[in-house]
């Protein structure tokens, strides 16, 4: 009789957007039970498992192991899989290969103009230099700053940059009627 | 043997707010076949079917006049449904009890304040006067000028204001100067 095999075990992995950027391996320890010689006794062992996570994967990617759980006698052991989650990251939120970043800018800056030091994966800046006036959630492409496509080497998605223009929360009124003079009056 | 019924005919029925909110009663022309005294031949005949809406129906009320399609010999005739379907509105729309007006305004009274002349589903105008700074798609809430509650009599939704803050497209460096004075360099 065919041996029933115990079920699936799943953990979850999370990984950061500068991993999903670059690629990485991730050494996952897992404790299991191992049939002794006798094949009725178990002894605990550690084994470690690795994972070679490709730039660029998704969110719910599944890397299975098969036979890995438990060994118990007369069954088969359960495949142990992991599911890659994307970390929160506190700059980026990712868009499939695009990532998205939110500027938080004060009025004054959307009106008047700004260069942004704009964040990127690899760590570095991109100055982004804004002349024309920046409306609320307005946004702008950098091309290919985005995540590696895995299965298109050298293809790489957009970094998006999101415009959050904060207006003040009061105004004097010395300055409220300075705008009203200044201000386009129609819209 | 019980007779068979003809499929229902529904159409659809189009009111505005403005019915929606007062109550209307709408006379429906229809046109049937009618079984002669023979109970074999029919005539064509003109039917005025009248639907009272109460006010605040929803849309996708349904209001069914049984047995009002065509005659013909040995079949039941098909019930006639209307629909009930908001129509389209230039200023406002509908949530439910609640109606939303778009005011669209320039960044100039969103910054320096401004008084709203708050259109309404009985034709006036409530001058809502507004002091603070408005940030983009800000609402305010006018009680109980929404839509009347068809099952509580008295209860009615709210009008509820949402600002769309114009910026300009452009400003002149001149402008820009002064602005970049004025108005706070922080968030």
């Amino acid at each position: 009789p065919r041996r029933r095999q115990d079920p699936t075990v799943q953990h979850e992995l999370g990984v950061s957007l500068e991993d999903i950027y670059k690629g990485c391996t991730k050494k996952m320890k897992i404790t299991r039970k191992v049939l002794n010689p006798d094949g009725q006794s178990t002894r605990v062992e550690d084994k470690v498992l690795t994972i070679n996570i490709k730039p660029g994967w998704k969110s719910g990617t599944k890397i299975t192991f098969p036979k890995e759980g438990d060994q118990h006698p007369g069954r088969v052991p359960a495949d142990i899989v992991f599911l890659i989650k994307d970390k929160p990251h506190a700059k980026f939120k990712r868009e499939a290969a695009d990532i998205r970043y939110v500027h938080k800018l004060p009025l004054r800056d959307a009106l008047c103009g700004l260069t942004v030091n704009v964040p990127t994966l690899d760590g570095t800046t991109i100055p982004l230099k804004i002349t024309e006036v920046i409306k609320p959630n307005m946004t702008k492409r950098i091309a290919g700053q985005g995540l590696p496509n895995p299965k298109l080497s050298g293809r790489r998605g957009d970094l998006i940059v999101e415009f959050d223009v904060k207006f003040p929360e009061k105004l004097e009124s010395s300055v409220r009627e300075i705008l009203r003079d200044t201000l386009p009056a129609t819209i």
